[in-house]
């Protein structure tokens, strides 16, 4: 479990006997990551960490780390289990689960976009983040901060955004921080858009080392923009 | 015209009679982009190219440049329109338009990933891709390039693509260039993954100037991974 700090989730921990430990060699099962995705996102807040993260597994440095993309949002008239999370430039995302419970995993990842604003006051959108239990590993990127922080994951703590929208962090009681980003433990913010893919290095060594971090980067063709 | 270098596309230019000029007072429309998606592909490889020149218009730079997203590959059994372009993590991208007409675009960006291994092999989907105008700017991330090596883009050109793939350029009559960015006219091809964001940029200096890539650039908060 390297992304848990401090004292190990109670429910992270199966009770076993001892007669079947032997069938259960690693009774914890590989870290399970969630990426929330949702209307009116940036779907590079969600692409960029996705493929970092997606590489643990598909690359062999944990084959039981895995990722979903889970929907915050759905279409009205959608089903009930399907979510359409993304539309533009005349392609859709979706997802197939809308709002699994997010207490079956072990991380999640928020992204941002301009649809974060209308999810600050959909209390039952919020009611469902921030049942994600508070010892676990939270992250956001770029605008997403605002979700964390409306479900009161910033208080007292550090906390980064885009550029243009720092000024909104005290709101959450966050101390504002201008740095690409942030690690209070078990929350993580980063800046805009691009620096999801900072993010998502950043959790690829926090969950499978610093030599995954560096091989992912690698195989990702980093750095960008110089 | 910022994207055409050398002789005007004929059908680029509209013919109008002299009554109606004042009301056309830009007879050639926005630049129309195509993002070609497909089974198999890096879903990272087509987002980030597409938020750096999706901003050219949501920036306000060129509110007529308008980006889609195409599927160059279906599920069997789907529908004769739309396309299943990309599946994973518990999510599904789907383009509104199978196959349009390329014709009808002026860039066409192809993304790269496992899938093109498929493509290359695929005569129809070669047969669709090859008919973009070969006076027209087509652009590739990562493996995108070994599709337009089959659509004999690269012929007498330098190219480049992800750094593991460089030896495959040849059998295209390709000059191998390790570069991020290889810009030889109507043909730029970028390196792996997230050398897509540089192509972006560098497409979006092309079409709308150096202003609009530095403007872009910041709102994406650029450079990552430093």
């Amino acid at each position: 479990m390297p992304h848990v700090r401090g004292s190990l989730p109670r429910d992270a921990v199966r009770e076993l006997d001892l007669a079947s430990l032997a069938a259960h060699s690693d009774a914890v099962g590989g870290t399970r990551i969630a990426l929330v995705a949702f209307a009116g996102m940036t779907l590079l807040d969600l692409v960029g960490p996705l493929d970092a993260l997606s590489r643990i597994a598909s690359m062999g440095f944990d084959p039981t780390t895995t990722c979903e993309v889970v929907a915050m949002t759905r279409l009205a008239g959608e089903g009930a289990s399907q979510g359409a999370v993304w539309s533009a430039f005349g392609a859709e995302l979706r997802a197939e689960r809308y709002r699994p419970e997010l207490a079956s995993f072990d991380v999640v990842v928020v992204p941002g976009g301009p649809g974060t604003r209308a999810l600050e006051a959909d209390a039952e959108a919020l009611a469902w983040l921030g049942a994600f239990p508070a010892n676990r590993l939270v992250a956001s990127v770029c605008t997403g901060s605002l979700l964390l922080g409306a479900v009161g994951r910033l208080r007292g703590r550090r906390a980064t955004t885009h550029a243009s929208m720092l000024a909104e962090l005290p709101r959450f009681g966050a101390v504002v921080a201008r740095e690409r980003v942030v690690d209070e433990g078990q929350l993580v913010t980063s800046g805009g858009v691009t620096a999801g893919l900072d993010l998502g290095l950043h959790l690829v060594a926090r969950l499978a080392g610093d030599e995954a971090r560096a091989a992912i980067s690698a195989q990702m063709e980093l750095p960008v923009g110089r």
